[in-house]
This record gives structure tokens, C-alpha cells and sequence, in this order.
């Protein structure tokens, strides 16, 4: 494991009803950016380790659907889906996210790409309509799963940077 | 035309995400809730004089997802679509709601339904992400809309009542 695999994300919470999260990736924004929206990439970092992610769709374009499975390693499965409502190359991704687990219950999550010349700092802020919404979310466990998603990512870029 | 047809919902703003809605049916709870979850009778009163509403996906119960298809007298036509969040009869109706035009533009509807007897109070409460997105719904000509769709319910549920 490389050192920046043990990086943390910073979450904080600005308002009642927002979770923002920042983390610095070891690649330059293009490449970070074209990973994000890249189907065939997903299952190589989407969710924590031991989960296997299977891309059901991802029109990764503004107005287009996304829906992933979530296959755990005990067998078990889980859903995710939501819209992109704005992608906007290489800076910029809005989008809709809901969880099979708790339908209807839809937050919206922009990611911006800072570029930092060999770095890249994505600064990924999510908004709730409640914020018993955003502190259900919060007390989900997310932490644990982001920072490892994160690490799975460091790991891909890694390899890709040296192929 | 009857002279409920001509009854206005009564449309407030409390907060700054939300819309608020009243209106009375002349009808029992039982009968307004059930004609809210009948796929085959929504083509009868969901949206404007003139439309014609295509029920595509229509699954009324908690966790379900519902989409429509709505066809204009000059031949256009537009999607809308969501996830039931909670369906408790005779009650309460939770879902989202998206349309087409804006996809990814997530509100959530809670519509309770009063028994006062032979008739039924209908109050509707949607909430959005944010402001913007509220004041965009209300410049939308929501209203004129909504009470066209309200004086088709009218009207259906007296030819139901007098059936």
C-alpha cells in the first residue's frame, strides 16, 4: 500500500442539510475525471473493499441515468441509481443518489475537480432535503466505506499512470 | 361545470423550500385516496385539460416507482417520473417527483388526505433541494396547471359518485 492510500478524506458538515468532503488524488484532473465517468473503470474502486460493483447502466452525460449493484463478498447485494444533471468535463458532475435500501429518499451530489498540475483535489459536496436525511447518512457507516473507495481509487490511478 | 370545479387550492410558501397546497374534494377519503393510486383512472384527471396522461409504470405501494407519460393536443409530449416513498391508506402519500426537462431535479410530495366526513381535505407539501428550485416549480405555471388537474378530479369523482 502507498502512502497516499492511507490518506483520509475531510468531511465536514456546512449547514443543516450538507456533507462536504475533500480529498487530494495523486493524478492529474483529466485522468482522475475521465475515471469518474468511465463504466468499465467502476469496478475497479466503486465501494468499499470486498464490494464488487457491477454497472447496470451510466450515461455519464447531463440528463443521462445511472444504476449500480453492489455484490458483497457474503453473497448479498444492494442497489444504487440517481441521474447526472450536469457533467460538465473535466471540472464538474452533478448528480442524483438513492439507495435501494431506503427508496425515494434522494440526496444531490456535486463533485468539483481542482487541478493542482500532477494533483487533483475533489471536493465532493452532497445536499439532503431533511437533515434527518443527512445524519441518517452520516451514521450509515459512510466514512469507513468513502475513505476505502478512495483508496481503491489511489490504487487504480496508480496503475494507470503506470502503464 | 359544477360550482366546486371552479374551487381554487389554496397555495402558501411556508419556509423557503417548500410549496404548500390545500384543497377540498367532494368526496369521502376513501374514494379521493383510491382514485390518487388507480393506475387506470389517472388518465382521467393528471394534468391540464387537454392532456392526455399515459401511465408507463404506476406501482402505488412503499418503495415503488411510477412514470408518466403526458400528451399534449398538439401531438408534444413529456415524461415525469418517481418513487413512491410511502403509501399508507387511506392517509398519507410520500414520493418524488422529476421531470423529464429537468431530470435530476428531485422534489418530494407528501400528500395527507383528512376525513371530514362526505368530503376530503387533500394537503400537499412538496419540498426541494433549494430555493431556486422551489421558485423555478412556482414560475412554471404550476398553479393554473394544478387546478385544472383538481377540477378533473372534481368531476371524476362525481361521475364515480354517481355511478
Amino acid at each position: 500500500m502507498t502512502s497516499q492510500s492511507a490518506t483520509k478524506a475531510t468531511i465536514t458538515t456546512p449547514g443543516d442539510r450538507e456533507i462536504h468532503i475533500e480529498r487530494i488524488f495523486e493524478a492529474p484532473r483529466d485522468r482522475v475525471f475521465a475515471v469518474y465517468t468511465d463504466p468499465e473503470l467502476i469496478p475497479e474502486w466503486w465501494g468499499p473493499r470486498g464490494t464488487t460493483t457491477e454497472v447496470v447502466q451510466m450515461d455519464a452525460r447531463t440528463g443521462g441515468d445511472w444504476r449500480f449493484i453492489a455484490h458483497n463478498s457474503d453473497g448479498s447485494q444492494t442497489g444504487f441509481r440517481g441521474t447526472y444533471r450536469e457533467v460538465s468535463p473535466p471540472e464538474r458532475i452533478v448528480q442524483t443518489f438513492e439507495w435501494d435500501g431506503m427508496p425515494g429518499y434522494v440526496s444531490v451530489e456535486t463533485a468539483v475537480f481542482e487541478d493542482l498540475g500532477d494533483r487533483t483535489k475533489v471536493t465532493t459536496t452532497s445536499i439532503f432535503h431533511t437533515t434527518k436525511e443527512r445524519d441518517g447518512m452520516l451514521g450509515s457507516g459512510m466514512e469507513g466505506g468513502l475513505n476505502e473507495t478512495y483508496q481503491r481509487l489511489d490504487e487504480l490511478l496508480a496503475r494507470l499512470a503506470s502503464e
